[in-house]
């Protein structure tokens, strides 16, 4: 079988290219570390797959400079409407109101399928290294172009320069030596890498997406990998066996990530007996809300939720209550997209509903597992579905699993650089599986009133009551949209000195004991927006330099740095407030930054909003920080900001103006709280609840996730910041 | 010489690729119209020239889904700073204010170099295809990596599917058969065409853009043609006959096209002896409003105007006092990057300005000119710079000439297309004329305010004055923004029947008084935001099947359709005024439309915001009306949308959501004034002054001008508008 066999190293090999292994491919594009990414599909999904995108993950591709895509192309669902049967059993729309909640982001929930996502994920990818040249080119690893031509390349044994999908590889071993793995630059897990043929790669199952919708359903017999599905002996066969750093599995809900792991690697959780049936279709159609987020309990034939989806698609997700669970495992030849259909005509009788084309569809079987471990020896990682598996209605899945990665990539990336502490990478699985956990119990009570029958007065106990519902969905938006996560305290996230902690006990993981602490701690009271452990919220101010006004999320890219928010309070030429910040400033160059690592930016990571012709030519003189600072102070409100007293740029200490030879101040760093003249006012400091004559210093992770919050005085707060990146940072040893 | 010589055909042929040529080029691929676009020059500009995008011009570029990439590279100008001579003469701020005026439009000013724009012109003119296919590639014209390869070529005479800049061609004789010009389907314009060589068209002078910021300079000699630039003798020529519909002149200031048309085609007016010197930089400085566009009046050293640019570069236009403009001819040998620089730093002291990197340089004599004539025979065209030059600091040149062929554009297409009556193309000269010469008297007062020496005092009557120069600024808006732009009574602008004319007379051209009428009158009260023969404005309103936001421009894409709003008024199931809607609808539906024709739409043309995937397979039934209907309706203001009197989709007459049996119903016609949950209250009908109890239909011309507005009433509106069409539109014969 094995015609050849070759040998390669990687700092990072990621197993599965969909959201959860692309959002990991993309942090180490943009960080340049040297990582691989293989999947054992021929190509990426076409249709069909997940396709919520929450306010959250947005803002998290909008920080990669892909959001306006999603934003542009897919579907916004702004209100939702609830239909519940009347007294006469018909059912009638009984309210409909905003879908999630108005202001909590620049962003709301919208829809697009999956596969336009990894589109974006793979051009964000391949811009990372800037324009492509013809050198480059022979770099890129396997094509899926021409099989027989990838076939015969001989696998390359050099580090590779450049991330780009491996299709049609797939793992075979893994084993970690427990020897190597306490020092950062040992690589020790090996991976064995079987490169397929086209033929071997190719499932019958997938030739034609309406063929067989139930292809990778959770009614599907467990995909215990393609051999299964082979249609052709292989001609020809490659192995290639890769020491690697770390790797990844987001190799999905069937993962062979995590059964190489061994038995200790457990899915825990439970089914349903509730079974529902998929179908994105363009609908032809008499029902009023068909364009709404639309959730239908009928009296007697199950329930239906409406996704209205980009173009003139939408998604049904059909209540099934005629399948019957038998002794535990679905009859799937039962399963149509016409029953499916003759499903839903029964619960929105007696509106109309029919299609002429039918994009996907498939079924699953409800249920909630969780994985008991996120990591192995802190040197293999699992995330996205395979260590979380749920219904998808409320359209969590994708999202929860590209933000285990957006977690997790940064961690993996500046460790692989020498710039972050190896420890940080235990903060994952803490991080994670408690969002997890979280998930997996506001699923099953979400569903379960969901498929549950209504209830047809206040005494029919069996039933769901339909103000429950309601109130469950409007009470979940903090937890749907991620905007409401908080991660614990840690080494990364410094706690309140002045608040009691109030995590809840049934989110402590196993782990929980055993984490490093920061030594800085934190002074709450100083913000009322800003919360730590919370993702940092974006609110506009206006660049001092040109007025333009910003979200200051657009000021704080997915490019491995860490922020230094100074938060000036209210400044004027001549006020002490400004002096005070200047102090600040000259500590942070002087005393501060001179400690810490410098890292050299990637070419996607400048220039993601207001750009332009890519550079002409040229670059910094010195690699930036690894802290970016950013200064934010008020405009005093008896003043337009033209007035006399306003400060001009070079009255501002250097560090906040960051000068180069040849490239004159970077002007990008100064910002002003203060009315625009094309886009309302921002109302910053007091949408952040700060206070303009104290101010506050917030400490943001690369990921966005406020770490630590504390005072702009001298020694006090000074003090917590030097503490805070003492604990995570690796002291600057050179340029990187 | 000549190796080669062949013939073809084509609709109408383009002379100049620069944004004239581009804009015209993509309104002909947007209608599906057999179109030519050759260039001599071998490649876009990639630095200098034009870089300001006015107001009007980014509401253009949106209406064809390319302004969000300008927008988002681009530098935005949100503010103008006064700097002037103190008590002592030294320069200080005067004052710092918004550039432009707020609330005009969803856009403002920005700034990015044309090769840009131009690049983003090519890419929409290919997507209006659709996805190319391997079919497509030998059909796109002639191709310019390989010169060789194109060379050989033989020309095609087959009329070309795509439209696709030829470059390095050239015209080199023009013809129009007389007999030939009246009648739509014929071709009485013979163009011979000279494919040149690569070296033949590589002028030495454009090797690189800082050995020479001369070139293209009017203070150059004329460009008489490449041949005087060749550096080789050309090794293979070919030449080619092409008959034409229509030939259009975007060739810039020194058109062939124009002076082929003979001596009878002139440019009127005069130069003055201002010198000025354009510097492109990354400037190291003190001068703290670097970031902002600046005028800077010096005592006695000259002008010099900040333009801030994307990235860190910045435009600086700077008055050469010390050049002598002689005998009316410029010594040019005097004029060097670091001569310019020196005047720049003299206008600027006491502070600093340096660069180490120079994009871009050149100088140029003020002068402002207008051609006579802008179309021989409704057959050639002229258009951009071959009819207007002038200086270049307010940011005008590029947009005045997108405008140009923004008006041209439809036209011409409709024309060729079978679907616009010919009469209509004699509405290009009468319009765009006036504006021409709106133009070059606004430059003319604006450059002699800033050129001039700032008046001392008040009896310094030789000087400018700093208020009437910041005055003259404010007043400027209406016409540099090209908002205030408006075009006269014609078969296209129903005149109002209730307000006199107000046209002035110095915007009158020789040819006004021949201008065929419309039959049909407007009625000017019914909206005081909506004037008739300016552009249509856009609010926001929501779509009323999902309450998400648009503006009413994302509704009006520039796909050659005509539409009428119909501003409903305030409408509830039950009332009297959606009976009144209903009816209109019903005429609309069943006498109107079916006598106009239809067009069926490019695939570029759809989706343009909110698009997704493109096409899954559908096509429409058929193609749809020329005329696209709009319902714009009010929510009464006791409700806020949901209540039980709003109406469902189905309660509006069909014409307003058209059905097709395998798409459904369109949910994208109907819109509702109320406020939105996520974005603000559009405030429609306040801001568009209409009645909501009365409302109004507007008739909207391709290109966004109001052309007609009368109200919804039977007999009365319904005439005005059944008139209008009737002066534009050929009768239906057919779908096309």
């Amino acid at each position: 079988m094995t015609d050849t066999k070759s040998t390669s190293k990687t700092g990072v090999l990621i197993i599965g290219a969909g959201p959860a292994g692309l959002m990991l491919a993309l942090w180490l594009a943009r960080l340049g570390v040297d990582a691989r990414l293989v999947d054992k599909r021929t190509d990426k999904v076409y249709s069909g797959q997940a396709d919520g995108f929450q306010v959250r993950s947005l803002e998290i591709l909008d920080s990669f400079g892909i959001a306006d895509k999603i934003w542009n192309e897919s579907n916004h669902m702004i209100e939702v409407c609830f239909w519940n049967p009347d007294e006469t059993g018909t059912i009638r729309r009984d309210n409909r109101v905003v879908n999630g909640r108005a202001g909590l982001s620049r962003f709301h929930e919208v829809v697009l399928h999956q596969g336009r996502a990894e589109t974006f994920f793979l051009d964000a990818i391949r811009d990372s290294y800037g324009p492509a040249t013809s050198m480059d080119e022979d770099d890129v690893g396997a094509k899926t172009e021409n099989a027989t031509k990838t076939e015969k390349k001989s696998i390359r044994t050099h580090p590779r320069r450049r991330i780009a999908v491996e299709r049609k590889v797939t793992p075979t071993s893994l084993a970690i030596d427990k020897q190597q793995v306490n020092d950062a630059d040992d690589y020790p897990v090996t991976v064995t890498l079987r490169h397929l043929s086209e033929s071997e790669a190719t499932p019958t199952q997938v030739l034609s997406n309406v063929q067989d919708g139930l292809f990778r359903s959770n009614l599907d017999p467990p995909d215990e990998g393609v051999e299964t599905q082979r249609k052709d002996p292989p001609v020809f066969v490659q192995e290639e066996v890769v020491q690697c750093k770390y790797v990844v599995g987001c190799d999905g809900a069937h993962s062979w990530t995590r059964k190489a792991l061994g038995p200790e690697f457990d899915m825990v959780g439970e089914m349903t007996d509730y079974i529902w049936g998929v179908l994105d279709i363009v609908p032809i159609t008499d029902f009023p809300d068909i364009r709404n987020r639309t959730m239908i309990h009928s009296a007697a034939n199950g329930s239906l939720m409406v996704i209205p989806r980009e173009n003139r698609l939408v998604r049904l997700y059909i209540q099934l209550t005629e399948v019957s669970v038998g002794s535990g495992r679905v009859d799937r030849s039962q399963i149509k997209p016409g029953m499916i259909m003759k499903a839903a005509k029964k619960i929105m009788s007696p509106y109309n509903i029919d299609y002429h084309y039918c994009d996907w569809w498939t079924a699953y079987q409800i249920g909630q597992r969780v994985g008991n471990h996120f990591s192995k020896l802190n040197r293999v990682f699992l995330a996205g579905d395979a260590v979380h598996t749920h219904s998808p209605k409320a359209g969590q899945g994708m999202n929860v699993s590209m933000q285990d990665t957006y977690n997790l990539g940064w961690k993996l990336g500046l460790v692989c650089k020498g710039i972050l502490q190896p420890e940080v990478l235990s903060t994952y699985e803490l991080e994670r599986r408690a969002i997890a956990k979280q998930l997996i119990a506001f699923d099953h009570r979400f569903s379960r009133l969901f498929s549950g029958r209504p209830a047809k007065d206040i005494l029919d106990e069996t039933g769901v009551s339909m103000d429950e519902f309601a109130s469950a969905f409007r009470q979940s938006h903090m937890f749907t949209t991620a905007v409401g996560i908080k991660y614990q305290p840690s080494i990364l996230v410094a706690a309140a000195a002045d608040s009691p902690p109030e995590q809840p006990a049934d989110d402590k993981t196993e782990t929980d004991d055993d984490v490093p602490q920061s030594t800085a701690h934190s002074t709450s009271a100083l913000s009322t927006a800003c919360i730590v452990g919370m993702r940092f919220p974006s609110h506009q101010v206006l660049r001092h330099a040109d007025a333009r006004p910003w979200h200051l999320h657009h000021k704080m890219p997915s490019d491995g740095r860490f922020r230094l928010v100074v938060f000036g309070g209210e400044l004027t030429v001549s006020s002490p407030q400004l002096e005070k910040v200047n102090k600040l400033g000259a500590w942070l160059a002087n005393t501060l930054l001179p400690k810490l690592p410098t890292m050299a930016l990637m070419q996607g990571t400048t220039n993601l909003h207001g750009g332009g012709r890519p550079g002409y030519g040229l670059a910094p003189e010195k690699p930036p920080s690894i802290v970016d600072v950013l200064l934010v102070y008020a405009s005093p409100s008896d003043s337009s900001g033209s007035a006399v007293e306003a400060p001009d740029l070079l009255d501002f200490h250097e560090v906040y103006h960051p000068f180069d030879s040849k490239l004159g101040h970077d002007y990008d760093k100064v910002f002003v709280d203060r009315p625009s003249h094309h886009d309302g006012d921002g109302r910053a400091y007091e949408n952040y609840g700060i206070d303009r004559m104290r101010g506050v210093l917030v400490g943001v992770r690369p990921d966005g996730y406020i770490g630590l919050m504390t005072s702009l005085d001298a020694d006090a707060g000074w003090n917590e910041v030097a503490r805070w990146f003492q604990g995570i940072l690796q002291p600057r040893t050179g340029d990187k």
